[in-house]
């Protein structure tokens, strides 16, 4: 599967759809994943997430290209300069993203022996979860407690697609 | 852009992968934007969206056959009985997921004229977020402060993809 094209213009005021297009293709998801539990050399991402280097290499470029990962050289003892991955803030701020997928994943297609993965809090080792809350501090049970209004950028979009 | 295809067996015991593999596609993810926004016309749909008939069918199919969506039958007077449709609980669940979009859009992708929607609180119309915290209660603070770890389904993963 390629990177999605680039949205026409009658999209490309989509939030939603802005993001998606950046991080939506799934080798792309599946480094990030991997950089977020702490995997950051060609090598072990190569290994681990099983993509075609070329692929990978493509995909990492990217990723540093639209400021999301950023390249560190490092040099093991008798070996040429290399590089590893790491995340950018911008990057970092990706992560409810991934937060939510894989916990829709793993609550509504559970994999038979459980989650692979369990996302604890580094101080207290409690799992942790996403929380819908307003900024006056109010917790909303569900989606049904949100409205959607028409932001500045509405004006502009017209009738064509929002959000 | 068609809907991915499977994922091999390697990366089937992964949340994101197979949340991803399910909502990931543009189409898919515009159809569930609106009708989150309460959009459930297919006519609508296709105004709002731009997509053809024919993939909108697809993607509203794929959504209902996964249980994300479902379909009430109403009638116009004079027109022949159609059908809405409406998330399902499973769909409802999905929210977070557009949330986290939305959010990384509108704050590292920013449009020029702004946010052309703003999601609210239904009871004192502040803007809504997610915020990250675990079952303990505590609040996180960033993406620094989770521990990934292995959890039940990690030894059926080996060494292979997990997450």
């Amino acid at each position: 599967m390629t990177p999605a094209p680039p949205l026409p213009d009658d999209l490309a005021h989509c939030s939603i759809a802005r993001t998606l297009e950046l991080v939506g293709e799934k080798w792309t998801l599946l480094v990030l994943r991997e950089v977020f539990n702490g995997v950051r050399r060609f090598e072990d991402l190569h290994r681990r997430i099983g993509a075609p280097r070329q692929v990978l290499s493509q995909r990492l470029g990217r990723l540093v290209s639209a400021g999301l990962l950023h390249r560190k050289p490092y040099q093991d003892p008798g070996q040429r300069t290399r590089y590893e991955y790491r995340l950018t803030e911008a990057g970092l701020d990706l992560y409810p993203i991934l937060v939510a997928l894989l916990h829709w994943g793993d609550t509504h297609r559970p994999a038979p022996a459980g989650p692979a993965l369990v996302l604890t809090h580094r101080d207290c080792g409690e799992p942790i979860g996403l929380a819908l809350r307003c900024r006056a501090g109010h917790e909303l049970a569900s989606a049904r407690e949100v409205r959607p209004r028409p932001g500045p950028g509405a004006a502009h979009a017209a009738d064509t697609p929002a959000g």
